[in-house]
């Protein structure tokens, strides 16, 4: 089993590339991203890491002429990158993603070949104003050109699954929290920053009011999302292959007593208030709730509650302490 | 006023054309499609008819260099045909859309330029298995190609309108009824075959059974819907401006009893019933009836009977006469 992940060297494609190195199955991997992924510790199998650009010319073509078996497309120029640069965006989130889906198709044309292709969607294919909760059936209004761009992957992905050039499933990503590193300028940098310093004896920034609810789900549910989408029977989905994934539900409120259960005043204490308009009217037009029932029934899941999504911060990035 | 009419010679273009030219608001036309059109009689503006390939390299932004106040981008290749060369559907509904949404934002990179877009959709966009009514927020799983492409298109036309490159609208036809001209290969063809032929004199054949329900509007209110888009304010749409217009959900045993009331006994006669699997294989997965809310509010407005629709066509392509 061959597994070609496109944006490996990314928070989750590192996770990922770790899970399934740990779960045995593949015997060789082929990890490629702007910059040279790592070789995973562990693993005996062959690796390549290739740093590459896919929406280059001939690129997608020279990765799928090996024929892995999974490919699982997580390479992305994000939401504000996106929307300062329009030419970049298109030119790695449409282009780069249709050069990948055509070089299958081209390479089915010579040979039977059918991969499995696992497309990293997002919640930012929806724009305000939504319903209470996002239903399975509600329709891509992006406000984005990021988000436009990962609704086109996910209407091409569809078809050319149709068409039987691969079995191919969307997999739309809550925002991931906690997430590891360093805080950023994301906009949505603070739902992750108010826990992790905090947890670490930092300080963070707060800019928005504790009444923000927002839809989570924590870096290691996400992997399991991506693991389900290789493994599981697709034919249930028919031709509806892009799915809002589970996630939790929660407000600012909600995400900070949760953080006084698992770490005490103290941590909650290192949260500073620093209202900042710019960022609340941004968060105002985000999704804040979904209802998930098709991934609920395919067997998808997600944390419950806060305290386990920090909990997992805690077990995985921690090495179980809090600083 | 410089109007630019893509798709010019076909059906929906030429009646266009001769509506706007009625209207007598234009002081320039460009009339372009894969065969010259036809200048309109009794204009006395300036009209250039060119024939070109949109997808062709220059084709747009010669067209958009111009620079026309409004842009109808009518021109496609049909959902049979975009399903049997996928390389040619997506060429030119796809490619040569984006092309020309990229020459009026290039060209806006210049000098300040914003015109309005008219582009024409479909109800293809959507896919079954269907609710009762399709409302304004549901989903778009296109189940061909030709869907996916109008789909993609109405995503680059929200955002190219977000970005503030040019003033659109999308506009979703219902299956136009009666179509005039002769009897096509199209699996929709008998809806208008059926009232058409009979008109004429002539047998038709039914290949579904009566209780085949459908979403139709006349030509005439075709031509009503994209005058209205080019003309009203668009800031009310915000950032969702892609529209189902409104439409009449009949079964083709209502259109055979409005036949009927009009036409007489000896008119329904002349169907003849075939029943043809296939047809009625490709009909099952077509949208029935949709709640159009939104194009309502907007002044939007079609045929409220079969009757009204098959008089239409006896007034505009018949002389009024029954043959």
């Amino acid at each position: 089993m061959h597994i070609l992940i496109i944006g490996a060297a990314g928070m989750v494609g590192r996770k990922l590339t770790n899970r399934l190195v740990a779960d045995g199955s593949a015997d060789q991997f082929t990890l490629v991203d702007v910059i040279a992924p790592e070789t995973p510790a562990g693993f005996k199998g062959k690796v390549v890491t290739r740093a590459c650009d896919l929406a280059e010319d001939g690129v997608a073509e020279s990765l799928i002429a090996e024929r892995p078996d999974f490919i699982v497309h997580l390479a992305a120029i994000v939401s504000g990158e996106a929307e300062a640069d329009f030419d970049r965006g298109y030119r790695i989130n449409l282009d780069a993603t249709r050069a990948l889906f055509e070089a299958i198709r081209r390479e089915g044309m010579k040979s039977p070949y059918r991969p499995r292709v696992v497309f990293t969607s997002s919640i930012a294919v929806f724009g305000a104003p939504f319903p209470e909760k996002i239903g399975d059936e509600y329709f891509t209004t992006p406000l984005t050109s990021y988000g436009t761009q990962k609704a086109i992957g996910e209407l091409l992905l569809a078809d050319y699954t149709r068409r039987g050039f691969f079995d191919g499933i969307g997999i739309r990503l809550p925002t991931i929290c906690v997430r590891p590193g360093k805080p950023n300028k994301a906009a949505s940098g603070f739902f992750s920053n108010i826990l992790r310093e905090p947890l670490a004896g930092q300080e963070a920034i707060l800019p928005v009011g504790e009444d923000v609810r927002h839809w989570h789900a924590s870096p290691r549910s996400a992997v399991g999302f991506l693991t389900r989408a290789m493994s599981m029977d697709l034919a249930p989905l028919g031709a509806r292959r892009n799915l809002s994934m589970p996630g939790l539900s929660a407000t600012v409120g909600e995400q900070i007593e949760a953080l006084r259960r698992v770490a005490g005043e103290k941590a909650v204490r290192l949260i500073r208030r620093e209202p900042d308009p710019v960022i609340m009217k941004i968060v105002s037009g985000w999704p804040r709730d979904f209802e998930t029932k098709r991934a609920a029934a395919l067997g998808f899941k997600a944390e419950t509650t806060f305290d386990e999504i920090i909990r997992i911060h805690i077990e995985d990035e921690l090495g179980g302490k809090i600083g």
